[in-house]
């Protein structure tokens, strides 16, 4: 049951209702919410502010409505630090370098605690992916595309093996945020970067460093990756 | 002036078109947002529409109503990580090995760049808390309270030196997470770490290396302060 309720801003205290029962473990991901109607009567408030703080919790991602079945919780609410985040560098006048540093705080860390948890099924797919990388590299036509898709996996992929789903929603926020605000350049990062034949190299030695259950190996050579992907950053934006 | 919107999900597009005004630096930090009526003249919606989008904007922090004075763009968005983050967290059935962690991650990186970037302004801020803190401990009685007060300040001055508003939002979001998520068990993990005297020695050392420019000093120590917190913890909880 919710708990009746009669005060102003109506739809704020029907959000805080549905956020208490996701933070005491009442809901779970998955779980369809009562309909429109019952949560009115049950709340004795307006189907208005009902609709109003589902359209709330829509957006911040916490709740999902599928047509004609009604309003479930959400299982992909790590998707909803983006908006939020980008506004926050938006509206600080946010620089490259600002991306970078955070992407840098979490890449660094997280490495780390990637290559203390790999386990062997982990370190399969990372090297799926490697072999991947390997192949395009040593194509004649080099394809930044699919080796920008593939870096992408790659970094992400090292997140989730933290088995830590803050981290990994931080991370994956950070990331996006870097597509977003850094796209333009990436292409041209990554051809600077090739010249140098560094990128598959460092790629591989992180899975080493992962691998071998080396946090200390791993963290050395995402920092190196971290110095190249800045250095070529640098020139090419001149 | 705002587009013409001819379509359904209509409070969203409404979002979107403010979202972009801000992403592309037409609406600045502190902005007054056009009235409800002109917004929804302009954009050809009803007035509900408006009023539902500004709420959504209103909850996710990026858009602060002033009672008789109108719609501001909010300077405080920062804060508006933490909602989704906590149910991120809950979803995903988060234990406390989580959430220090994600706090491990942001404080070891962002202690090395707030010794780089650290101004003599910046270490005279960080000095005071921390004779605040001295004096605290030296008392005969404790007072736990004020000990965890001076070490918020403390950890969160250390995000605001890294100069990147990216980073304090993520980091100060973490720390408010720590905080509701650990926060009964603070008070004991303080009384362990201090029996062993180590609480004061760390903060004053983390300065140390802050004060003096020296990344490795203040990372080590941060570090050492983070296994500490670590341990004390795990004391506590048995």
């Amino acid at each position: 049951m919710f708990v009746n309720i009669s005060n102003k801003k109506v739809y704020e205290l029907v959000i805080e209702q549905i956020q208490d029962k996701i933070l005491n473990g009442e809901l779970k991901k998955g779980d369809k919410l009562p309909s429109e109607r019952e949560l009115s009567e049950q709340m004795s408030v307006s189907r208005t502010s009902i609709r109003e703080a589902i359209r709330v919790l829509e957006t911040i991602g916490v709740v999902e409505s599928k047509q004609g079945d009604g309003n479930f919780i959400c299982t992909n609410i790590e998707k909803s630090l983006i908006e939020p985040l980008s506004m926050v560098f938006k509206l600080n006048e946010g620089t490259w370098q600002n991306v970078l540093e955070l992407r840098e705080v979490l890449e660094l860390q997280t490495v780390k605690i990637a290559a203390i948890k790999a386990t062997k099924e982990d370190c399969k797919e990372l090297k799926t992916i490697i072999g991947a990388m390997g192949k395009e590299n040593s194509m004649k036509k080099y394809n930044s595309k699919k080796i920008i898709q593939l870096d992408q996996r790659f970094h992400n992929k090292i997140a989730s093996i933290s088995k830590n789903y803050l981290i990994e929603s931080v991370f994956i926020t950070s990331s996006k945020l870097f597509e977003r605000f850094i796209e333009d350049a990436r292409e041209k990062i990554i051809e600077n970067y090739r010249d140098e034949e560094l990128l598959f190299e460092n790629h591989r030695r992180i899975y080493e460093g992962i691998s071998k259950n080396d946090p200390i190996l791993a963290y050395e050579e995402m920092k190196r990756h971290m110095e190249n992907i800045r250095e070529s950053y640098i020139k090419t934006i001149g």
